[in-house]
């Protein structure tokens, strides 16, 4: 079955989910799924509404344009969508494949609603597991910080940035790519691009941070699936997760353990995007979540 | 500020939520909240609203009463009621008291939103915990099953049910009653006695989880809050909760940590049920959680 | 740095532990890490002593020979091997193949210790997925039990264990295979053969746990790591994971959710026994872990 | 039975368990358990015996001056204690009373083998909960920091740490003390001081941790047990706790779902300090855990 996504958030005033409720009623729409948050600290309203395709009089083209009128009454950030059209994601990697290899995994057997036109990555050593799985992989090599050469690391962004747009990137996912995106990258992209960081943000932000919990001797260690911003690992949070250790776990077991964390918020949190689950607030993810 | 609350679920058919927030919006109601939930596998409906009482145009019973027609039209089981009238919940116990302390620091935080005209038991062991409370405390000793005495038992569990009814009970809440409510009085109070099973259920049901649970080496072991029902631990689930274990945990370690799985599981159970957040639907809850 | 792995239980005594330690230091041995349980219920003691090789006197079979003479005293089971000898790990599946992707991931990261001779398989499905690893993949076909052929199945099973028996196998994974194995190739193995079931056990023992599960309406599913036993999802429990569910997941949902599950279960329990940390004890298997 | 428990830390060498079993045995101890961790890294050995105190031909005060010589050879720090004798164990409090009556339930259920000569807050609300157990309560007013009054602030830490002395405390137990102990304090009490932060640390060090885990954002929040240090929420970590929390949670949410994280938390971290199984090595706490 076809579905509609109208996905909304707006200022929050009186009777706006019977509005809502009722243009989809108008238009023939059977809500299948609705989702509702009001955040009454904050004084804003969020809604997704899963409605049957096939029961609408309008296209989604026609939908959208009827939305927009009420819309702009509304003050609303929106989109309508529909699921045939997954979405593209490109997947940017550096050496480590965990989260690479489960997220192909989890696409190879139709876990995730997505295309996979390109894997990225400043390093040779994926392009066998990619390709492998009929899969385009481009290498785009980027000069370091201290290179003295910021124009070519530049000229590497912009490459990698034309690979995005020429595979019509929905969604970019950072699956452990171990260099940091411009911030005007991040701003340009902005909530389409997702990332994994290896820690339960916002502890042990930056480098090293299984290193950095092994000498703190936390008890819990995690991972942190959220979306990239100019302020590096701030970005808002989709999804975490936490594993217990113990003091015999060396930073070498933190890596191994951590990497089961990494695997399961990264496809968690890229799941929620690909179904149109998550709206962003400020810093914070409303997660709606299935 | 006060919440009206409207629970229902019925058989699904399109247009429904439409109604329900026109419903809502016609007589002036500011919704605050919406939960709905389709159950698609057998075309089920499932709701909560609620609603800002101050908006209202009428008061509960006029509301009811203007609803009763609607919900006749959709064969609707539903409620309508007012967070001003907090549930009345008795409490029935026998000596193990780790729920009962728990529920009751709860209900003093006023974590609970609840009144506790009464706590029963079939033990007289914890009657200072509970009349230093301030709260009334009665004793009600259970023949057991082999005394030869079915009419003792008889009349002591309708000595229960009287007391029941005169403290006005809205809920009852077993929190580690060692006694088997006859299926007579799980059938007329279905769906208003809470139940916390020791055990992770459908594991170990029956008596001495621990214990087998022990025998059996289970490295998880846990709690199950759930409506009580004429068949024993089968009753419609709320909440669960576990806890890892290990082989050096002995049954008592078990009994230990299990207790507070317990007091966890129990508590968010009657939580949910007091703020109105499940609804039941054969043998499964729905639990619209906060 | 090569490790030698002495594993042992015996009845409980005074001074065991004394004479473990005294016997490894008397051979030069320096003692890497020691665990031990005393299991006082029944009387039985554990130990597992990690010995670093480099400073044995004795090469491996010396050292075993020196012992047994000592374990013949205290009645013990025992073994000792050397890690640089990795166990030999067959790897048996039908269809599904998450549970088989994640070990040849891991074995790849060299996060197994252990080598991969062969994969087992009933069906053809996953032959590819084995072969692009340079694993070598066998299929063995077994007539279901409904055939009216016994003869052609235990012909299947004596295949079957042929393969085991030519690869040399240490250990047998059963990663989701779907056939049941006869009880005398459960009791010739015993121990030695590891199986996934996609249930908290004892939770939905036996066929269809996710759609019983979703039909009893729990709040949390798992999966259970256990060795093979001729008492069908009966045999001692390695470990076991679980992850919360409500009411909105469908059984397709619990599958989904039970895969990571499954995956994260088998994963470790397999690690256990690779490394020498389970012993088994009834039906309970003691674990010492990393 | 009364048990004699070992805890011993040194710098690794060959042979150390194996002269420490020996040196038990040769005084007739019948060995119950053994913990033995091994610091690779950093070349530290960690132990902990528990000895079956009837079994020993030497009373505790012979027992610790026959280990004494062994201990300084092997420069080790050390501890011999019969659990006949339970900690003392002082609990301090400002006006949250969670932790508190956590503690004093499992306190009076025998769940935590010590004793409580008394109770100390700097508010007067928490005294009829602690009066009624039948524990001793002193009220010790703190002036602000910001009072301009050093001395008078002196003098309460002064008084505070006197009454510590007068009890004869073993261990102090920071239940929710909204007051920042002096550095000179936490060094004189180094390790036998314990708090519960209302994070999961190293995230939210400091103040409002709730209330900046909301504006964060974060999927998890938690709690986290430690050792007082001069330096705050940066004290060696005993045990962690987390929960899930989702865009619904307000700021009061996550402090009624904290307090059940720090309950547990501080109860698991004081009940393993209790009974010997915590060793602190730099900033990181070895936990053998039960």
């Amino acid at each position: 079955m076809s579905i509609t996504l109208l996905k909304i958030s707006c200022p929050d005033r009186v009777g706006l989910l019977a509005r809502l409720t009722t243009f989809v009623a108008y238009h023939g729409g059977n809500l299948l799924e609705v989702h509702q948050f009001t955040d009454a600290l904050n004084g804003w309203f969020f809604a997704r509404l899963a409605i049957d395709s096939g029961s609408l009089a309008l296209d989604t083209a026609a939908l959208s344009k009827a939305f927009s009128s009420l819309a702009v009454d509304l003050k609303a950030q929106w989109s309508i969508r529909e699921t045939t059209q997954p979405m593209r994601v490109v997947i940017v990697v550096s050496k480590a494949d965990h989260c690479l290899a489960d997220l192909l995994w989890r696409w190879r057997s139709a876990e995730m609603p997505m295309e996979v036109p390109l894997v990225v990555s400043n390093h040779e050593d994926l392009r066998p597991l990619v390709e492998r799985e009929g899969v385009r992989f481009e290498l785009v090599p980027v000069p370091g910080e201290k290179s003295g050469c910021p124009e070519a690391r530049a000229a590497a962004f912009a490459k990698l940035t034309g690979l995005f747009r020429e595979a019509r990137a929905d969604l970019v996912v950072l699956a452990r790519y171990m260099q940091i995106l411009p911030a005007s990258i991040c701003e340009e992209w902005f909530g389409r691009v997702i990332n994994i960081h290896h820690s339960f943000l916002p502890s042990f932000a930056g480098a090293n941070p299984y290193r950095r919990a092994y000498e703190r001797g936390v008890k819990l260690i995690g991972a942190t699936c959220h979306y990239a911003t100019a302020d590096l690992d701030q970005g808002p949070i989709i999804d975490q997760e936490v594993v217990r250790v113990e003091h015999f776990h060396t930073p070498d077991d933190l890596l191994r353990l951590g990497r089961d964390c990494e695997r399961l918020a990264l496809a968690r949190g890229v799941r929620y995007h690909l179904d149109d689950r998550v709206l962003i607030h400020g810093n914070r993810a409303i997660v709606f979540r299935d």
